[in-house]
């Protein structure tokens, strides 16, 4: 079996895997293989959380005249020049008015009203304002050519804004839409599609169950019967589909019975059945593709905080090694080695951290980056 | 006008604040009126990100058998003694299986397939396995009675882990109702419908438009009209409906004519109708009420990252000042006081960082908290 080039051919089952693939290169694999998918248009209310293609541009002056950005008296600022408490000034023009609204003709400021002393319909100024004082003028907030929003994720204030300058609806990278092919468990309930599918949809794409050659996915996931146990058909029901493996076995724990592919040039990942594993190579490599494809920065998707290990780290040298940690204000305590993990400690841990390949491990008290799993 | 106890009542259009609350009795206010809201039962499939309203036992062993953890041979232990690759040692009992079937009786070890040597029906083991290597013992992966899942947020290897131990359907907090009361934009569309949507949304609660008295609903939030200007009419809307204020001005920017009070026992928020202190406001206060109702922590809706101030930051004295920031790896760099913020400036800026009300402000290279807003 060749692990980085080429297609995989050798029948692993009852034998195991005779070399692995450096989890380096799998992650180059998937690199060459995602890129953000081409946009569709999207109307802003249902945008929250799309990833916008590319800047929008305001196409006009926001505000489109001159208006009053506090509530107060619009008031010409001449007219309020040597204005104080002991020497209140009578203001001739003078305009209630409230924020958000435009500056009638001859006034250029808003006088507050802690500022204003009216008596009947004639006003006081009791303090001097300046030409522009309480004013946004036409296109102080967003000039027209200035940019609206840049390319990225849209947060609420996209939303509104975008709303602002009338730029709906906005051009947005399509969600990728993920094949879920997952083997029937050996024994007791399918644990694996309804993880898989609330993870898919967390990393903003659309999972839906298909059979190959899944026409239409943007990426094909098969879950389950990937190692070199007797009923391990993965590899072989890919390639009677017309598939290939390019690796089969990569250097990573828990989940080395991982495997890349390709069908029709759809990029397809093989995660292991087993629930834990599963969860690895999906946060791993799967939800990287998803999220490259989605054009989403970035393409971890786990925050990371540095921690201080409470207790050693043992890893294998030759394996890149997920431990999964319980973390406290200042410290992270492993649950265990990489190759104990089981799904009822992925429940337990608040989140993991990478030893690479070449690393026996680390002494407590080393600091680790742990990739905490969001809640 | 009274901001800290008993009932506001005084119309302050035309006047302006003559006080404002801290925002600490703001945030006690709210802490005081919300609580994680009674429970609901909803499928496994539905639940993720839900929160979990008290901690599962699990009904039963798992596995409920003992089961091969690994795909290999399943062999008794005892029959491998002495044997290496220079003493293969024929092994009378042994069954090809697939990791997660149950062991057949007999067995109490899996030998891996690196280990075994087939001869057609016979086999050699080529090295000793102990007793339970490569078994997942009854009940060793979660014990009947051990905790499936603490109370809290639901990720998606809890879903897995609920499903494997028979608890479908789950009791989840329920999601609040969240009503909103916007008041019509002074000029151009409504901008705060849908920013305010989104970000109910984001935040677990279940947003509903909806008039006063807002029957049903577990929040409500009445945005736009709560300064001093002429048209300025929540406080009196809310009075007429039969609601009270208890606070109605508070001392942070932006977003100042921020006010809280209650109809029918149901907390109500009044959100600046700008729609930079209508997120400002929402961000600090509607966002904390409603994930305290949904039960979900941390209650401040951002994630924190400590960076050095780029440039001085100024703040003015008796104000809790929000002030926006773009982030390099190490650094924050404030757009601008927190009086100029805009609803362009909340788009430009990657979070904001909090000035308390005793503070003029820190100088350049301070170390700060920055909120980053989420993607």
């Amino acid at each position: 079996m060749t692990h980085n080039t080429g297609v995989v051919t050798a029948d692993i089952r009852l034998t195991g895997f005779s070399s692995r693939a450096p989890l380096a290169d799998a992650l180059a694999w998937i690199d060459a293989r995602t890129a953000a998918l081409p946009m569709e248009r999207v109307a802003l209310a249902n945008a929250l959380g799309r990833v916008l293609a590319a800047p929008i541009a305001s196409p006009a002056d926001w505000p489109s005249a001159d208006c009053a950005a506090m509530d107060g008296y619009a008031v010409a600022a001449a007219e309020t020049e040597g204005a104080s408490d002991y020497n209140p000034v009578p203001v001739n023009a003078h305009v209630l008015i409230a924020a958000g609204l435009p500056m009638p003709d001859g006034t250029d400021a808003v006088l507050p009203f802690a500022l204003a002393q009216p008596h009947g319909p004639a006003l006081d100024a009791l303090a001097p304002v300046a030409r522009g004082a309480g004013v946004d003028r036409r296109g102080s907030l967003l000039p027209a050519g200035g940019t609206a929003a840049a390319a990225g994720t849209l947060r609420a204030q996209h939303i509104a804004l975008l709303l602002a300058v009338g730029t709906d609806p906005v051009a947005v990278v399509r969600k990728p839409l993920v094949a879920l092919l997952v083997a029937g468990p050996k024994s007791g309930p399918d644990l694996l599609s309804p993880m898989l599918r609330a993870l898919v949809a967390r990393d903003g794409g659309v999972p839906e169950a298909m059979a190959l050659p899944a026409a239409g996915a943007d990426l094909v996931l098969m879950a389950g019967r990937t190692g070199a146990g007797p009923d391990d058909n993965a590899a072989l029901t890919l390639a009677d589909a017309g598939g290939v493996l390019d690796m089969h076995g990569i250097a990573v724990r828990p989940g080395d019975s991982a495997g890349l592919g390709c069908i029709r040039g759809v990029p397809v990942l093989l995660l292991p059945g087993a629930p834990h594993a599963c969860l690895a190579i999906y946060d791993t490599l799967a939800a990287r593709a998803i999220r490259r494809l989605t054009g989403v920065q970035p393409c971890d998707p786990y925050a990371c905080t540095e921690k201080l290990l409470e207790r050693k780290a043992v890893s294998a040298v030759g394996f890149t090694d997920m431990i999964q940690v319980r973390i406290s204000a200042t410290h992270a305590t492993p649950l265990g080695p990489a190759d104990a993990g089981t799904l009822a400690s992925a429940v337990r841990a608040d989140g993991f951290f990478i030893v690479p390949e070449s690393s026996e491990g680390y002494p407590a008290g080393t600091a680790v980056r742990v990739r905490v799993y969001r809640p």
